[in-house]
């Protein structure tokens, strides 16, 4: 058997990628990811063993990337308030890019129920912490503080993962900043005393 | 053949809904759902081709009697952010209930991309409706109003998913009502002000 290489690895993974993700997975075949990776068949089944061991490699890759850009764009930002509208920005961004990620997520979610790994776990336990970083260094900075840690961190990130999914699209300019406002400042806030309230954030 | 019974069947899919509620999908057979139900398995398969379908109809089940509890609950409110309170609250209760629910919904969503039915989508629509509906009437009662109604019913609604999934069991007490209220005056509201805040909405 001929060595396996690291290029050669990632250049299938990349054009499997591609294909799922511009189309749903069960339309994706063996066959057609090889002849986008430029490789025969016989050469990727030496690689991978199946479209499942696949799409999970690709979904780890995705979360390791995603956990990249969260961490590039959060030390770019200079205040907490920044920060949190960095992530939501990231995250909105990276899912808009790849359409059809959510499905291959749930896909996995399945999977894990059936004892498989569940390559996306980074992404999630990664990003849940960075926010309560983001959090606790507001509260030390006295920037704001916010008083249920846990569930005001579900329901931002639950919150943006529904805007993501059935959000309008185009999606609208300063989405992730009026999202972020709205979670620190709240939804019911009265127009005139955005601003005044903002200021205090 | 013999008739089918709206008696046997409703029956058949309790006995379903059971199994398919307190295992994951692919340990319930088609045998034990008849054991349960106490019918042969001749019978079941008159009435439901495969699990599949089974599945399909229970999720239709659920999703109309949730609609149905949010109706319900948000009837019996007195203010619109009692209003918001119970549906949190109701959504909290409905999945508590059903732990393995979240499972038949993304089966039932990756089943929607081959081309099935996807019947938790009454739920979906109507939960949305139900809170864009309690924010037109705040604002025509001049109790608050939500700037980007759109985008908070996302969030409020998405947020709530995670802290189902995801959130503290058993849940804190009174968490539906501190959800609503850090969903309407913010995480941020510093604490000394949370119920002069409150007592504004």
């Amino acid at each position: 058997m001929r060595t396996k290489t690291p290029f050669l690895r990632e250049k299938m993974l990349e054009a499997a990628g591609k294909l799922f993700g511009s189309k749903r997975f069960h339309e994706v075949r063996m066959e057609d990811i090889a002849a986008e990776a430029a490789v025969s068949k016989g050469t990727l089944y030496r690689y991978f063993q199946d479209k499942e061991e696949m799409f999970l490699a690709i979904l780890a890759r995705a979360s390791h990337e995603l956990v990249l850009e969260l961490r590039a764009r959060v030390a770019e930002a200079n205040t907490s308030r920044e920060r949190l509208i960095a992530v939501a920005d990231a995250i909105i961004t990276f899912f808009d890019r790849r359409p059809h990620l959510f499905d291959l997520i749930q896909r996995a979610e399945l999977a894990q129920g059936q004892g498989r790994a569940f390559p996306w776990q980074e992404a999630r336990d990664k990003g849940m912490r960075i926010v309560l970083d983001i959090f606790a260094a507001a509260r030390q900075a006295g920037e704001f503080t916010v008083s249920q840690p846990e569930t005001a961190m579900l329901m931002l990130l639950g919150g943006l993962r529904a805007v993501v999914r059935a959000g309008v699209q185009p999606r609208p300019q300063g989405l992730a900043r009026d999202i972020v406002d709205g979670f620190l400042i709240g939804a019911a806030a009265p127009t005139r005393k955005r601003s005044q309230k903002l200021a205090r954030v």
